[in-house]
């Protein structure tokens, strides 16, 4: 096989989030009858549930009524939404962001990532990632033909935190990684790492010089029985080499605007420009308009969005707990539980088809976020509060349909 | 330097169009006073003098109307939008498209090629490309590791037509080139190919197997007095490998929502799929729904568009053919005039640069096309038709006032 076909088969979407539709009908092992109940897509959240920030529309009308200033921007985003984002990215992380050389404006927070990643990662370069971890990290480092040194979290044997092994990730630094990308909240987890290992991971990253990506997509929706949240970039044990990655596609429901954020170290926040000037020029210029009404919703309306999500959590996390053989930690922060089941007769993939074939439930199966977890799948439980527990029910009667 | 490092330097921005605002204020060897006028931004279209096709902000309203639907597309874009496409896209390049497999929604056409050409070229593959042609091709090549072949066009030898050098796309075809890109309408001469050119590409390229990008941003954008314009894709020539490339960003002035379209061989546009998925996960969301009025125009409204085009770029034509030791090729088709201007005092660069600070007008410098295009710029032509000409009289003033 050559190296473009061998590149791209290691990019497979057929079982990543929304690609569901393209997936090839084969024949699945299915037993008794269809179970009724409104569809859930538990693959991404649903933004009809959880509207955007209200006003956000406006907002962006405003933009195209400004007309070119606001079509064309500078690549790396338009100068004064710059400025007031690195205000308030400054004042929610705890540290300051210069405006001018410190961040860029990019289409989605995956956007942010893939250009983070192709300004660090060269062929042959050794990337520490977490398993698990977001399905898009793995496949980063496969396109940028760098070398996958993965680190775990055992996720399951703590109470609190995400259970890094801090042994793992300072062999892999002493191994050569020259990059390290984790997401904080963990994706798909739900857990959050404790002040302690994110210390950790910058004192290792200054004294193995690897520089270090934090995507911090959901950092905005702490649970209210979630221990104190840390920003690696606050911290005196920052690294040099930092960037860390946000946008308001979750917790605020504007993924249909494509708009995300990477503030950090100048020197590859001006290489993420570069590489952006050749990906797709700039963040859709009147979209980023609506980068104004983030970090300033009504009063009051975050919070109520968190506690909203929260019920919905509890709700889950307690049928799956009354599903023997299911196991699944309490999610920390985000919309993300991570559910362990027990032995099937089917496959994980057959499975999460036959959800969808029979229960009108769409899951994100566990393989996507590291090629060991056969056993789980991901939901995204920012959905309407009855239609998700009623699917997170028919998937319990799936379980014991085809328990082996 | 390492790798990285060599890597990022090619990938200039600082003259790139749009990006002057981040140049260095190096002193200039200013002479004369500043010349009043209107400001005009030649390096991009002026979407306040030429505005986006009518109802197109109220079609974008709906799309957010729609909801998740809209914002959770596949990555390849709505299913129902590409049907339409297509449909559209086979009527005007004349040949069919399959909704399905054979056509993908971008961020803008930038996207389109960035995922065109990550999808085709590996490390040290070969690319023919054209000189002068659009500043990205080289970059893009050079960020893929690929290496270039150069083939030129001899734009000044010929009335119409490009002048292509046939028999050096042959020598770099014959030499191993596995990918050839080129835009048609090229950038930024304004010139078209002939039939035979085209067919000679299609020819050549199925006979030495090269993979052929077709970038056709301008193609609707057709003069009044232009020779029959050649669709590759619609040739008996046609090679097995094909993509072409359009979008609604310039023509029809919709560059602020970010929209291109890739169409072509469905292994090509299945691995751009797959790229995209990593890159930025689809063209938004809302923006999409705004194709609906592409290829859809109220009657009349290109052509009365492509009129007012023409009549600017009649007047351009003559204010710098009456300069002593200008030329300026007629534009066949879309908005750019690359004029050759004498021998000066100061250098290209500096040029530019006293433009800005003294006669309000900023120009692309012609090496972002080329690196012998020393003594060249750029300039899009889609603005205010009165401010057009009084900027190009300044610049005429300009070319006086530095000549050597």
């Amino acid at each position: 096989m050559d190296y473009m076909t061998e590149k791209f088969k290691k990019l497979g979407v057929d079982t990543a989030p929304g690609q569901e539709t393209r997936q090839n009908q084969e024949a699945l092992p299915t037993k008794g009858e269809d179970i009724p109940g409104t569809p859930v897509d538990f693959s991404h959240g649903d933004v009809d549930a959880f509207t955007p920030i209200p006003g956000t529309l406006e907002t962006f009308i405003e933009g195209v009524k400004i007309g070119g200033k606001q079509a064309y921007t500078e690549y790396r985003g338009k100068a004064e939404l710059r400025k007031d984002l690195a205000q308030k990215l400054a004042a929610f992380s705890g540290a300051p962001v210069d405006a001018e050389s410190e961040i860029i404006l990019t289409p989605g927070t995956q956007g942010a990532l893939f250009l983070a990643m192709g300004a660090v990662v060269g062929r042959g370069d050794k990337v520490a990632i977490i398993e698990p971890d977001y399905f898009a990290n793995r496949k980063l480092v496969e396109f940028f033909d760098g070398e996958l040194m993965p680190v775990q979290i055992h996720y399951n044997d703590v109470a609190h935190y995400s259970g890094l092994d801090l042994a793992g990730l300072e062999d892999a630094f002493k191994n050569g990684a020259q990059v390290f990308l984790f997401s904080n909240p963990n994706n798909p987890t739900g857990v959050i790492y404790s002040p302690d290992e994110v210390a950790t991971i910058g004192r290792l990253a200054k004294q193995y010089d690897v520089t270090v990506i934090a995507d911090e997509l959901y950092s905005r929706q702490i649970f209210s029985d979630t221990l104190p949240y840390t920003h690696l970039r606050a911290l005196p044990e920052r690294p040099e080499k930092l960037v860390t990655i946000i946008g308001p596609s979750k917790t605020e429901s504007l993924s249909g605007y494509r708009l995300g954020v990477a503030y950090g170290s100048a020197d590859i926040i001006t290489r993420m420009e570069k590489l952006q000037a050749i990906v797709s020029l700039r963040a859709g210029g009147y979209s980023q308009a609506v980068f104004k009404d983030w970090f300033a919703e009504p009063e009051g309306w975050l919070a109520e969005r968190v506690r909203q999500h929260e019920a919905i959590r509890d709700d889950l996390l307690k049928i799956f707990r009354a599903c023997p053989g299911c196991s699944v930690r309490t999610t920390e922060a985000g919309s993300y539980v991570f559910v362990t089941i027990p032995k099937l007769e089917v496959t994980m993939l057959q499975f999460v088809k036959l959800l969808r074939a029979q229960a009108a439930v769409t899951v994100t199966p566990g393989i996507e976020f590291g090629p060991q977890f056969t056993a789980s799948f991901r939901m995204n439980f920012s959905q309407d509060h009855k239609a998700a527990v009623a699917a997170a029910h028919r998937i319990v009667t799936m379980i014991e349909r085809y328990r082996a």
